[in-house]
């Protein structure tokens, strides 16, 4: 159609392409509305609504050779999922915005689509509306909503005396993306080696949010206050000891690593303590909870690896500096 | 801090930079968590919850050069509070994601938020958190949450003999962005002609979302089908057509247009039936209401257009076909 064919920035076929992407779309009892109209109409949600942004953009957080489409379009949900999960909340509804650049095949958003949609059943997310634009670089941009209680875990609530504890391990994904980029050399071609790199890679290409323990840690009085890993370690506890004004002093030999991490990096926690993109989730309980207790509570391993403290410093214990990149950093902020 | 630069995609100084960005944002009572959490809490919504998504792209949608960077953060927030309007809603939050590329000075992103964060003020919503990537390209992406009784507009809705009416006037942002784009011949330096196109360029930098009368519309029984005009008259009323399953017969000497349109094209209705970016909205309600009425209801002027009726055809009276460009592929769906 002749129209404003630059400032419009549609795709000549958008309007087919959004019907297509929305085909078999499965949509809960909550949506009244969903993809078609200007805005989508969701229910009044159980309790208050979490909602939350973010954005996988080309070249920035993906490059579209290393994993299938199908595997970014759960990637970039997944990101969404997480920020609702270190708040311990359940997802409800997410709308999509994709900017696409010449080149990409209408395939290839199908299959990125394909991704989103499975990644959305399994963590019972509608996905109610979308939006698609020309760009010069592919991305990913999702909005979510989610339902909590009154007792959503928020950064701002870490006490001194409160124990730090982290899920699953750390450092997987900063390790998986290295050797996606070529800049981690491969050490040996054992089959043992192979399994541990497709392992990080994995890790860093298929991330799941940490949604089940969130709801769990959530139901714990008083609520912890937490946050999920998405820029590294110690730059995401920073953000909880900032908003709390609070300080910490984290056991750097309790660091949970897997044992492709260890395969690869041996003693090296850099990765660990400062590599993003895990999704697990840091949190910080009054004492009194085991490892073991919060493992089986929460479905998944979980480590005690420092305290709060009071003033705004963070020490860091049980390794040496020199191998901790950001340790002096985060360290001058007291 | 020494972390996957290029995985992570945040900016240096990102975190200062989005609690620069969010200092001064005044929050109503219904946001109970603002930005700086891995997630917004608002409390329930009195009705329903309206979720959309819309994104400025630089060079797509906007060129810095064309206008203050305040006015662009107005119009990236104008777009999505037009989404909620063609719904009879009222806007309550919204979250914003910045791509940001190099060579953007902070202090341009600085006075969108400061666009961003007055139109927002005007339109009683709160900006509840946001995102700040890189990008190869600037853009804006907001998501927005609304709230609307049992009755609001959709697309899907009007019936054969409802009456087509459309608010303002159409075709100005069209043209504004021709004149920008240097893609409209200036037609004289007459002090009129001057104003002409001051006109029209302020109507695409600066649009105004028809809240208002988005919400008297909604208040209608019962509530008339509607869309807003982004993408131009045809294509907008097309997707009410198609949503539900009508035609509609459109009478092209009623389509309003502003003195300064008249200036520039004379008779010429291209733009006003196919540009788009002009925000008013376009609604079918049951006979039995007039133009004086409907335009003191809204407090905005309202021309009745034309009719729905049954089929999928679209017939436009009163005017010459070859002036209209697109009209033959509308009417091709029939």
């Amino acid at each position: 159609m002749s129209k404003l064919p630059d400032a419009s920035g549609k795709l000549s076929s958008e309007f087919e392409l959004i019907a297509r992407l929305s085909a078999g779309i499965r949509l809960s009892r909550r949506t009244i509305l969903g993809a078609g109209d200007d805005c989508a109409i969701v229910s009044r949600p159980r309790g208050r609504t979490l909602f939350t942004i973010d954005s996988l953009v080309e070249n920035v957080h993906f490059d579209l050779r290393w994993g299938t489409a199908q595997a970014l379009g759960a990637r970039a949900l997944a990101v969404n999922l997480s920020d609702i999960a270190a708040m311990g909340g359940r997802p409800t509804a997410c709308v999509v915005n994709l900017a696409v650049r010449e080149g990409i095949a209408a395939r290839t958003l199908e299959r990125i689509y394909a991704g989103l949609r499975n990644a959305a059943r399994q963590a019972s997310t509608d996905i109610v509306g979308g939006n698609i634009t020309r760009a010069r670089e592919l991305s990913i941009t999702i909005a979510m909503l989610g339902e909590v209680g009154s007792a959503a875990m928020r950064r701002d609530t870490a006490r001194p005396g409160d124990e730090i504890f982290v899920t699953g391990t750390l450092g997987d994904a900063a390790l998986g993306w290295r050797i996606l980029a070529g800049k981690l050399k491969a050490r040996g071609n054992a089959k043992k080696d192979r399994a541990s790199r497709k392992y990080l890679v994995e890790r860093f290409l298929r991330p799941q949010a940490r949604l089940y323990p969130g709801q769990r840690l959530a139901a714990l009085r008083p609520a912890p206050a937490a946050i999920d890993v998405s820029d590294g370690f110690m730059q995401d506890l920073g953000h909880i000891l900032e908003r709390s004004g609070v300080g910490a002093e984290i056991d750097a030999s309790r660091i949970p690593v897997s044992p492709a991490y260890r395969a690869l990096m041996g003693g090296n926690l850099v990765h660990a303590l400062t590599g993003g993109e895990d999704y697990e989730l840091i949190f910080c309980a009054r004492p009194g909870h085991s490892e073991s207790e919060l493992s089986r509570r929460l479905r998944v391993g979980v480590r005690r690896i420092g305290a709060i403290v009071r003033g705004k410093r963070v020490k860091v214990i049980g390794a040496s500096a020199p191998t901790i990149a950001g340790w002096d950093q985060l360290r001058s902020r007291g």
